[in-house]
């Protein structure tokens, strides 16, 4: 079951170049058999024929929730339905997180989401919320990377009374992630200013969504991600801050990295288009469909996120995909926080990335690679398998036609959630076809999804960087004086 | 009993001039009588020449911790030897802190330290701490605003297990003391930070002083400066950092200042001159003595530091005065995280700053008056009884000679406590009298501090720049949106 | 001919108080006599009640181009109406500028300004340009310091082919300054691109007043603001950037203050409130009307500067009041670089500040007193002559009632032109007595400004942040090795 | 003449794996045929056992100045010694630079250096630098550029009266640039501001190497750094920055990515590792052979640089390599200004990399090739060809072996020149063989540099990071108002 894509111009993380690009089936999966100029058609192989376009890694989104549960309802998008959108928008793989509740074991919970994963169409990996702390917390972060490939955890410094993670949980974790080689990564907001924005507001008359961003300015993502970083310093461990959407977080990164700590930052396609006046829209259902944490900004933090993404400051695009309906979002008629907390964006990530990105200058096709497929390759341990277009990795590949339009829409996405919060916008750059793993997925708008196909992704802990800030730990290492 | 002091340049916030400035008993106790050319002589009246010399506002160190019960000790200057010691060396007023113990009633605690207090010699006044939080301490942070004079509360973000306050405290005292128009300080360090890497520290072997910089590093300090004034600027509140001691803190004060932050910094007398290879000193003696929290820093932080008070990005200067013996010291023998921390200084801030400042070209006489008298009474709401040279002020006033110099030693100092930490240095520029209230307390070389001579300072809420953040604040209120 | 200013509320740059004042003519001119509660009034005193009022200095408008030969015309205002306009505004002193044209000797420029001014309504003071160099400029220099009391030079960067200062002649005249112990400021564009942009904005057909601003982005203003900073720096010589206007400038200067280096920064009440939109307006007129150099700017850029002004990282508030008719601005109807440079306010500028100032809680009174008038006298070394309300000091006083409203019109200025960048505000909080060295010179809608009646101002160099600047430097000289 | 480097892990940009690599003649040199595990080895072919160690791709050094003509004299190793140096540290490619003369025609210079360079043992490349402005210069670039496939421009911000541009030059010639889509390129010191302290330090008395980094201090970078960056930034031409050793200029590069800026830095390995005290060497031939604009600088300098390479604020690091023996040093022995400015380094530059920087942990070793290799590639548009270990590209690599150490000294080094700058330091990380186009130029420290066996290199305009520019150029084009 051969595929050959023949005629496009491949482009990956550091180059643009002509070639065909031969998948097939290496026992281990669909992988990349060949890359080169004029590759031979083997017997029975589907030709795609990709003049004039480009050949690019598949998407990796690694920030989704599929089914989650969360605010008393679950997630309208499966791992099914979100996996198979994604691969209608050239994402092949998608990294999940596992959520324990507070005193729910962590391997319970992963063998939880593990069961609902099955169903995926794509490839999946976990990140493992640590969201409590305890000795067997401890244990099973160390089964959990040791047997279980999960080489990232996740750690929400909001939803008080939830599963917020206070300063103990993640010094705890930080260390134990270090020990391990594991990347901890941080939802960065300050839960309890949070908190007591949504009672103040709640009390001077605030329920709707309005209140949402009111009640998570910037400054509580700016601080949350500064302290997580300077924690993370202090420790001499890397850090990764999930959905950085404020100038005010990214500014702590820079000055972070700038100091020469391994920090990481990841961007919301929604985060870099979307404003804040959407919360102050008169009807209600807009307005709700649009709460997710953090919330969407102004324009000069989109700008400065643009910014970031350019200079590396920033480096993976992500959805931070956890869809609700209508009638669920409508759990929070007369209280805006009880909205459920979530947008979409996985089938649509790589379009606004380009549309917005490539074609707006801020990014050349090279960096658009980097930003929406080999960076978070890299960072999570994926590559080359995935992020990159590489004799012996996966199959996972987008045909990408820059002059094709599509306007965006709830009318024909293939997520499962009756809202879009790209409704209306006109891409141009469209994924013809997406190869997942060595088949056709996507092809030219009919979308060959397979419930189960998907495969989990074992991650293994310590890439390059982690080592190299052991190497400079060791040697910063002070003496005790004799005396 | 009046006295004149004669021949002298004034030296204000504002200006220099040549000036004669009469004391007398206002009834209400010393004041200024008049400031002038030639005034004459009233009978009776005490004459200082003052010719060559510079006629300044008394000192005010509004960071001191008399007699404090401190890690199972208590610190060894008594409200009478301090307050004494501080008059010495030109300081006329101090501000203390209450500092209950957790659970314990603010108003309790108040009224345990208003007794000690009775016997200073210099006036003083009180920040109360918040270490925790109730509808007590909600009630208690009124009576004193309102009927005691507090208007500063002080909270700690160190000392895990102990007087440590987290988010939620902070936050709740922060939103009190908005609505009473009182000022929120903060010693800003990640107490979680500090306590783990005592405890890492200690496994690993470190037993001595030299572990006491390792477990509060600078980023543990800008860490919670920044935390502190983010909270501050969610809740619309000014904030004080008192012993800002890290490059790291600085940055942050200035970070929140260019974005329209009533953010204070202060600075102590030591973090500005003695630098942190003090505690790889072999003499564990010697060592032991510098502990104190936040510690002595490098160069680098210095530099900055003196930038930041020259900038007026640091308005005050303190000394965190807070002594204890070797003997108490003594306690940490085997574990530096039992050393008491504090260290001295109230009777040599005037000189150190003078020296290092003015004579080094950092401060003028005028910048000196501002951040060792002025700013304090300003931020503090003493202004003008204290901090200046007006008519109608308090006489407390310092006769500084430029020329004459001083080797400071525990040999010679008038601190109750058997180490100094700028033994040695030999300042140029000192006080040669003192003046408190109308009475001469200091006068070359004589002390004549008077048990008990000291006076409680009320100090009422709403300064004026509460007064312009609260109208910031109003405009800044959001409308719900009409659906 | 007394005055007494009965039952206000003394506003200074320290303190706010209730006193009375009493000017009376000292024989050196009017001054201030006494300043206590309920003084008497004097035989024939005239008495103003000020109840209900403030009592603050006379504003100083350090920033002024009055008659100003300039791009073919001459400004519309002279010393005298733009004094006297600058009285009901509440503005006591201005400090203009020599402007002598290359080549031209500095002495002849100044003996020309030195005549012309000499009809003025109001105090004047003089910086004198420094536009080109050889020996007689050196020398110039030093007869304006020691004979003249001109203590402050300026540079043009942007002016090409016209007044602008290459670096070689800000290096040179920056250390003739720093000998001179007198303040180099500067006008902060890079001339060259300025240049550019011009002739490439005509060329593609930008004719009109919106290219204006196309031509002068804000970066082209914190680049020569950083190089002339840091030229300053390395020179080790204070220095003071006039009318910042664009954060990028600003930035600079909090940088270089965070370094410790003495630097000013000055803005403009027109660059705190206007909208660059305004060079949009479908009017020519209009837009016309508003060309001035720097341009105005967003509203992120306005936000920065009024942080900046309650920072402290700006010190004063001036108008570069250089006004142009209509008929005098449409000499660059068919090229807006022909558009005569300049707009008003000196008359606008207190009540502008005060209204956006602390009516909106950017400013508290005695902030608005030292960004208004104390500053600007004490870099200038004018205080406490001017800039204090202080017994001695001149009778420059302005009786203010903040509940009185104003609607700034062109209608009823006293400027002498036919627009008002301000029009149509209204503000709360206006002037109305405006004592200037003794006399009355507005009174409730009166204005009593009398040709010739404002003085020289001698300015003598060394103030104090020179002296210190000095000694800083001497601590920094290196030592050459012996070889 | 094939080669088979067998038993390697090949370490590339992006990852690390284990594979043979082999290398033949493909008609138009030596190129990469083949890279996969356990490759048969063709008949005849050297086979090089790599076993334990790396396969990188060649180093390529943008900086050199080999045999130049300079302040009197010329460079000591020419176009064959330099390069044939190179090749035994693992450098396979340069960059040079021509240096026309002010008034001297751009074509004819680049004849002159081209006729030089054709002894080159490895392949070099030319930016040519624009001195002076006339038609002849602008119609030269585009000959460059179009015909002769030079596609970057160097400017001279120092060396004033001889070849500084100022701001004028440097306009137009970006401008130019920008149209013909070749990068400008700076060298960022404020000639004027050099010049200046070079004479006051003489009449000062300073003669000796020690006022040399006194002539330089950092902010004379960082000014002109931030100068060069905001004109490219107005015009919207990207921007390299060559040799920044300079926290200051670092910082402004940061600031410009972080405003979306297409800004690139390059440091130097002498910058990385040698302090500034070396200038105040007793011995006067040691400090003057550390003469080098810009200078040497502090550790606090160092420890910026570092991150900023870590963290891709800098992105290639090079030599300036431009040596000059003992004797030619010494034309300044009584005038530090007449030193001829240069130090070596091109044989070193990979190990000292390695060493202070993977070795320490600050790079990894992908990090490593980036940094040496593919981003200089990539930005001078010189990739895949050189810069990747790909298919089809050329021949140029390194064998690395991460155990064996060296150490630098003049005594065994292969530059033309008596004085080391890394004399005495012990590298762990050398290359064991080198691989140029094809054939082996170094074997276990046999090396077989043939003179004239390098090519030039054309590199063509118009990289992919220029073309986004372009467009997000357009995007801000504004439109005339309509009046």
């Amino acid at each position: 079951m051969a595929i050959l894509i023949r005629g496009g111009a491949v482009v990956d993380a550091n180059d643009t170049y002509r070639a065909d690009v031969l998948c097939h089936d290496s026992g281990a999966g669909g992988t990349i058999a060949q890359i080169g100029p004029d590759l031979d058609v083997p017997p029975g192989a589907t030709v795609i024929d990709a003049g004039g376009q480009y050949v690019m890694p598949g998407g990796i989104d690694p920030h989704t929730h599929m089914e989650l549960p969360f605010m008393g309802t679950r997630a309208s998008d499966d791992f099914f339905t979100g996996t198979a959108a994604g691969l209608a928008g050239g994402t092949t793989s998608i990294i999940d997180f596992v959520i324990p509740n507070p005193r729910q074991p962590l391997m319970g919970a992963f063998e939880d989401w593990r069961g609902w994963a099955e169903k995926a169409a794509a490839d999946y990996g976990f990140h493992v919320a640590v969201t409590w702390w305890d000795e067997s917390v401890h244990r099973d972060m160390g089964t959990l990377v040791h047997e279980h490939g999960v080489s990232s955890f996740k750690h929400f410094m909001a939803y008080k009374n939830a599963i917020m993670a206070d300063d103990e949980v993640l010094v705890n974790s930080f260390m134990r992630a270090l020990e391990l080689g594991a990347l901890p990564t941080v939802h960065a907001e300050n839960g309890e200013l949070v908190f007591r924005l949504q009672r103040e507001l709640l009390a001077r008359g605030f329920t709707g969504p309005e209140a949402h961003p009111l009640s998570r300015p910037p400054e509580v993502e700016g601080e949350a991600a500064n302290r997580a970083i300077r924690i993370a310093q202090v420790l001499g461990v890397p850090v990764y801050i999930v959905h950085v959407s404020a100038k005010d977080a990214l500014d702590a990164i820079i000055r972070a990295r700038s100091e020469g700590q391994r920090v990481f930052g990841e961007v919301l396609a929604g985060h870099l288009v979307i404003d804040e006046s959407v919360y102050r829209d008169t009807d209600w259902g807009r307005a709700a469909a649009h709460v997710m944490s953090p919330p969407f900004r102004t324009q000069a933090h989109r700008d400065a996120l643009w910014h970031g993404l350019q200079a590396g400051h920033l480096q993976t695009t992500a959805t931070d995909h956890c869809v609700f309906c209508a009638s669920q979002k409508a759990m929070g008629r007369d209280d805006f926080t009880k909205i459920p907390n979530g947008c979409g964006g996985v089938e649509d990530r790589m379009a606004v990335l380009w549309h917005f990105g490539v074609n707006m200058g801020r990014l050349t096709p090279n960096e658009f690679v980097r930003v929406t497929s080999t960076n978070a390759a890299q960072i999570f341990n994926l590559y080359p398998r995935k992020g990159a277009v590489v004799q012996g990795g996966d199959a996972d590949l987008v045909v990408w036609d820059p002059q094709r339009t599509r306007t965006i829409s709830v009318a024909t996405h293939h997520q499962n959630v009756d809202f879009n919060v790209f409704e209306g916008i006109t891409v141009k750059g469209v994924p013809t076809h997406t190869i997942a793993r060595g088949e056709l997925a996507w092809a030219d708008g009919d979308l060959r999804a397979e419930r189960g196909r998907g495969r989990y992704l074992k991650r293994p802990p310590n890439p390059a960087y982690f080592e190299a800030t052991r190497v400079a730990n060791r040697l910063k290492e002070p003496e005790p004086v004799a005396r």
